[in-house]
């Protein structure tokens, strides 16, 4: 990256106002890189602490930073004033392990018995690594990590299991060692990586097809693909779960908190 | 490795004492294994603040842990009994960067201004990799790791340069990860790795020609190579500096300390 933009150095309580207000729309990859993001994870209640045993039974790709009460669309220890309904600029809503809607603001789906959690993300340990002197190809190309289901499969519980997910990032080398060393200090936001380089050795046939099909899958002659954990395992194993009703972010539009990463550090 | 030998659990003063009267020759990755080793260095005294500086800029390849005042064939530091002058399996001298002998005891050559030099060596954080679960095949097969000369330059000090020497293992992604990890934590075997993957990358053309022409080159298909800095880099620097006499170990046959390997940490 030369340069910091505006939303790079802006306070995540200003992004997620205009977010609010529909004044900001973009992936949140770019944007105010100091501080932490999450993914969005929402479920009935009488889901939850399967869910919760979920995540911890896999906290690699599901490290928790954040549950909120029943019924209560906010989780002060990251935002006082964060709003879980609207704050976040795209959900994905699933009924019956189908996607019904891509939404700006699901506050007409809000009720009683939902409860929202927010699980650590790799958007916050590239700041880490963008500081430590690696070259994220992606960022600088204006896009993100590209995703893929993995033949590994998570720890179950309840109804909750399936394949992990994962993030690849184009390295080389040099910075494919760096990013290791960088990221296993994080493991809020993943801990180190789960595999590099020999993509079918973990069930990935062909690069160029990631899961949701965006990101970069191109690597250069002189880069290595490495793979961490990835917090949509949480959405597919909802998926696999066939919930009635589940609510995630869309696709790399995050949950912005107000904790500033460099404090998370293991 | 199942199970451990009677060489692998002999305290590193006794198996001195077996190489000092012949009875112990062998490579000595497979001894003593919870006591540091070192690569032996011997320089005429004109040139040893140089080739203390030529360790000092490059550390990953050199860590240095010990210097001779001059004339003395031991370091007490690293071993009370030490005598570098027959307590080393085997010798190569070189005289004007030619070998001009392999010995297996160099009483007959040590003078009054030689200083001796101990470097870190990666043998001893192959115990620390195994104590934390890494497979390491080349020693399962009876085998060294292979060094390889690469495209890399040292930062030269005074007569002493040349390329980078890297030592090589053989890992599957997920070793590969987690021998990066726990190698950083000891700088003084080299640390983290310099490179993983793409041998092409830094020089080297061919993995099945090895530096010296030993040690385990041939990958499977589920295996990255990842190369480490090496103390061979050293002994090439004497060689280019063409000194009229240097005296190191000869190819993995270290020198024992007394030092355990885990008090060695950063």
């Amino acid at each position: 990256m030369s340069g910091r933009s505006d939303l790079e150095d802006m306070h995540p309580a200003e992004l997620r106002l205009m977010i609010r207000d529909g004044r900001f729309r973009g992936f949140t990859n770019h944007v105010a890189t100091d501080y932490v993001q999450g993914n969005l994870m929402i479920v009935p209640s009488r889901y939850a602490d399967d869910f919760e045993g979920f995540c911890k039974r896999n906290a690699a790709a599901m490290p928790l930073l954040g549950r909120s009460l029943p019924g209560e669309a906010t989780i002060p220890a990251l935002a006082e004033d964060l709003d879980l309904r609207r704050d976040v600029g795209a959900y994905s809503v699933f009924e019956n392990g189908q996607l019904t809607g891509v939404r700006q603001d699901i506050g007409d789906l809000w009720r009683d018995d939902l409860v929202a959690f927010v699980i650590g993300c790799s958007f916050s340990f590239e700041t880490m690594l963008r500081r430590g002197g690696v070259r994220l190809r992606h960022l600088e190309e204006g896009n993100v990590s590209a995703m893929y289901v993995t033949n590994r499969q998570t720890v179950p519980a309840g109804p909750f299991g399936g394949p992990l997910v994962v993030s690849m990032r184009a390295l080389t080398p040099a910075d494919a060692i760096a990013a290791t060393l960088l990221s296993a200090s994080y493991p809020k936001f993943h801990g180190a990586p789960v595999h590099i380089g020999i993509p079918e050795a973990i069930g990935i046939a062909d690069l160029g097809e990631s899961y949701g099909g965006h990101g970069l899958t191109a690597l250069h002659d002189d880069e290595l693909p490495v793979f961490w954990a990835c917090g949509a395992t949480a959405q597919m194993a909802a998926l696999h779960a066939q919930l009635p009703l589940c609510i995630t972010h869309h696709k790399a539009h995050m949950v912005l908190t107000d904790r500033l990463i460099e404090d998370m550090a293991a």
